[in-house]
């Protein structure tokens, strides 16, 4: 067990209240005078979330995005957040980060409202973090243990662009302008979230690659997944090509944020939506595209903490 | 203007939702579907706020305390909370942290939630951020701003402990354990918050100095504030003398975590309390001690970003 996951366990260990949900789940559900709460946050750091040479306003954008994203998912309505900024010593660059977050917080509506800016000492690595309040819109919150046998398995969109994005960045290649504003302006769905909402047996972000978070879905919910499709974007597909590599690399690349859903079998997603697979009785994920039986990738995904 | 005032001064044009109080309070208020919501969220930095050598379960205690002070000058009901947690690379240290959290956090009943759990690269200062969300339990939330001509200004509790404690510890030397306890493990004033809050005209934690926090209340409310008495606990006075040196040195340290709170003349503050000064018509803090005038110290306490 690393240092991360012996922390995680502690944790969980002590966050014994209902509404943590054992800290398993994205968010937290509070009931507080009759209202119902959903709150989530997520830290950015320099090198590990982020590269030290992104555009600071795509940085503020990001940070407001993941944790809208984790609303969304909930089909949750932005209410407010707080942010913790540690200031990095360049007035400039910290301007910029706050064009790019205000710009996304009026997108999505969720103004902010208080948090903390503190100095750190010279050559700390910049770190930032939101905590993001919303209000449930449904009776029922969807979580990702709640897909049944039959249900059909969607996303809003094509994944593997962010992901192709930044290896492209990282390589300091050029790349079409579409995978790297994916990277670096990914974009909350935070609308179908709500419209889904009330439709879904299960829902949640896809923020660690489409297999490894369906194989989530899937084991949280008792049930074996099929993924029979994987969509990619004309951009990736013209830059990758199609060949089961590339859609390999484009299901297990992470840091998409659209959302995964599973819905019976007959109904409209409402939203746009591409059917990925199915959920059936058993355990575990099959890969089978193109009326073929495909073997997993060693890796799934992004994996925290093991 | 240094980079810190210059951005809260961005901060603070982007933040024009009425909840965010123009970031010129230490919470946010929030109305949600019926519920009143009192939020915040401080962040505690390595070498900034802390000190290395510190036992890693009083900086845990101090993150909950911090918060829950903040909540208390708000007479709110601590609900839950979240934490941003930067792993330290060393197991141990981290588990004391959360030990020394947890045990604030049941003491004054604010579960956690939820948050995020990061690690950062190598060398990094240590950094945690807590966001506290607190129930308002009285129509009117306090602010600093509420006090009027001829209330008297009283504290919960003596000033200067926690700073002589700082100092101490700085200094290396030995000091009473009372002065280090204060320091370290702060005790927020939730009881008598939630007891005061619906009497009061205007209340405040004192985390930045006694002198410094009431010549922000006397001109948030616009009047003059003069501050009579200067209470110092027996341990500080065996310490440091009761002299005036020693008694500004209680006024201006910062960290103290009492309540500064303003009433009518005549009326019970029905806590613990001690009272310290008055609110008169005008502007500006006048010190008058033992019958005397005394002249302002050239820093009134902690001062950020100016």
């Amino acid at each position: 067990m690393t240092g991360e996951s012996a922390f995680l366990s502690l944790l969980r260990a002590g966050a014994a209240d209902p509404a943590a949900r054992g800290l398993m789940d994205d968010v937290a559900v509070l009931d507080v005078g009759g209202a119902r709460l959903i709150v989530t946050s997520d830290t950015l750091v320099e090198s590990v979330h982020f590269l030290p040479g992104d555009p600071p306003e795509t940085i503020g954008w990001k940070l407001a995005a993941v944790n809208l994203s984790d609303l969304a998912a909930k089909g949750a309505k932005p209410v407010a957040c707080l942010m913790n900024y540690a200031l990095s010593g360049d007035a400039a660059w910290d301007a910029a980060f706050l064009s790019g977050l205000q710009e996304a917080l009026d997108r999505y509506g969720m103004p902010l409202v208080g948090g903390d800016t503190v100095a750190m000492p010279a050559g700390a690595p910049r770190s930032f973090s939101l905590t993001a309040i919303g209000e449930a819109t449904s009776e029922v919150i969807p979580a990702r243990s709640g897909a049944q046998a039959g249900d059909i398995l969607y996303v809003t969109g094509p994944v593997g662009d962010a992901g192709a994005g930044l290896t492209v960045l990282q390589a300091g290649r050029d790349a079409p302008a579409a995978l790297i504003e994916s990277y670096r302006r990914p974009r909350p769905r935070v609308r179908e979230g709500g419209t889904l909402v009330s439709a879904v047996h299960a829902m949640m972000d896809i923020s660690d690659g489409l297999l490894i978070d369906t194989a989530r879905m899937a084991q949280a919910s008792g049930l074996a997944a099929v993924i029979e499709h994987i969509p990619v974007s004309t951009e990736l597909a013209g830059l990758a090509g199609g060949g089961i590599g590339a859609l390999l690399a484009a299901a297990t690349a992470g840091d998409d944020y659209e959302l995964l859903f599973a819905l019976p079998d007959g109904v409209d997603p409402l939203v746009a939506a591409i059917r990925v697979g199915r959920f059936e009785a058993g355990e575990g994920l099959t890969l089978f595209l193109d009326g073929a039986s495909v073997p997993l990738p060693p890796a799934l995904g992004y994996e925290h903490g093991t």
